[in-house]
């Protein structure tokens, strides 16, 4: 039998996960979900690839992720099909059959990623999980103006984890926007690929700037001293969302709206920067 | 010690609770949550009464709540403080002292509930219990066109829970708007009050007009049956927010944003009908 590959892009609330991999120890992972309800499925062990793991407590609106059958079913077996096996906070939201040299991790050209920070005096109930929440005012425009230094190829040694195990620190920024929306700021970066921890690093920074308690040069004084131990803290994962991974047009991946859903959608080209 | 009245706003996800009111039983409601952070504050054994008790799984953005209280506290400490003692999906947004005669339920003039209905061929995940999805595509002219007969005073007998303990089944609905938002259509609601189930049955029944099950002038045929029989289903409790409630100004309840907060904020004009 010959066997297909199948591309998925998958929508999680990955706060009651312990994010995307699946771990020998027995805690619960959407990568472990999504193979469970694959498996079902495919009447076969199915094992899949991702574009972007994700930590615990990150959240995904477009996951991209692949994997291989050898099952005939047609399309909507892996999208309807799949999703009565997943939990409510798991579903997918698009799948196409894809060539055979396609890979998630590997060829995605590009990643996307949006970070929502809500501003109110009292914390969210509703969006407890969805959204990271602070107290302070922040000003934005002092968090655009420091963003500015992140953008293009940078050793970003200074807003990797200390356990991240890249070879390299050097990545490259294509966009990094910072937009106000009502009681939101969403962070908005598209890169080649992230350092571990780099979004929430680079989150924590812009904070502290906001807030007035760092000068809008201290992003860049800590990108230059290549150096984790002089950066801020790694703001909370609840504000983090995997939105959208970049591929050769050829491989026809399915497009989605760039989430998360709650966002105002009639600002959608404010944010499509 | 002269005993004072405090009024709170209040925002919760209903989705793990057994509703608004306090039970018997050993399951978790938000009075029992709300009450036991109060009494920590106060130092003694606090009681709340609700603008409109909520039904298992239903949501509040500004749920008007008092009680009484011979503890001297600054207002900070029934907000902030409250909080520090209430689980991640409750939160106090809002307070005040308040004059004696006030009370939450009984001098509240109207109340105000929206129903946000999701539209899409997949599931929500990151948001499946904060809307009420449909697969189905509705017409929401259709909609707004059948919720017509429903402004006025009407006996609502149709569109009770065959439980309803309401005395009355009439009631006076003062608005109801059904707005296309995106991939959203919220139903807005005001009346002086509801029947048990009443806006989730409005709600099951413009949605099977919207989808083209029923013709438009279904949702009249019901309410002038005055027979819950004829009605439709009653619509799952995640979409529902209580939103807002009315009292007299001289009371000086605290005002908050419309909500649910994931709605598009810049469209609250074209809402706040």
């Amino acid at each position: 039998m010959s066997k297909k590959k199948v591309v998925l892009v998958v929508e999680y609330d990955g706060s009651r996960y312990k994010g995307w991999q699946a771990q020998k120890f027995d805690v619960d992972t959407v990568q472990e979900k999504l193979e469970f309800a694959l498996s079902k499925i495919a009447n076969h062990s199915v094992g899949v690839v991702c574009a972007g793991r994700t930590d615990s407590g990150v959240h995904a609106s477009s996951q991209v992720v692949h994997f291989e059958t050898h099952s005939e079913r047609p399309l909507r077996a892996w999208t309807l099909g799949v999703n009565t096996h997943l939990p409510p906070d798991i579903a997918v939201v698009a799948a196409n059959y894809v060539s055979p040299d396609f890979h998630a991790r590997f060829s995605a050209l590009t990643r996307r990623y949006r970070y929502v920070i809500y501003q109110s005096e009292f914390r969210p109930a509703v969006l407890a999980k969805a959204v990271t929440w602070t107290y302070k005012h922040l000003d934005e425009n002092k968090m655009r103006e420091a963003a500015k230094c992140f953008v293009g190829e940078h050793d970003f040694s200074s807003y990797r984890a200390i356990g991240c195990q890249a070879n390299s620190p050097i990545r490259t920024v294509l966009n990094f926007s910072v937009e106000k929306l009502g009681q939101y700021i969403v962070l908005d970066i598209r890169a080649n690929a992230f350092l571990h921890h780099m979004i929430r690093n680079f989150a924590g920074v812009l904070m502290a700037i906001g807030a007035g308690e760092k000068p809008v040069s201290w992003a860049k004084q800590v990108l230059d001293a290549r150096d984790r131990t002089q950066g801020g803290v790694t703001a909370p994962p609840h504000g983090l969302y995997f939105v959208d991974a970049q591929y050769a047009s050829e491989f026809c991946v399915p497009q989605v709206p760039l989430g998360p859903h709650f966002l105002p959608f009639r600002d959608e080209a404010v944010l499509d920067g």
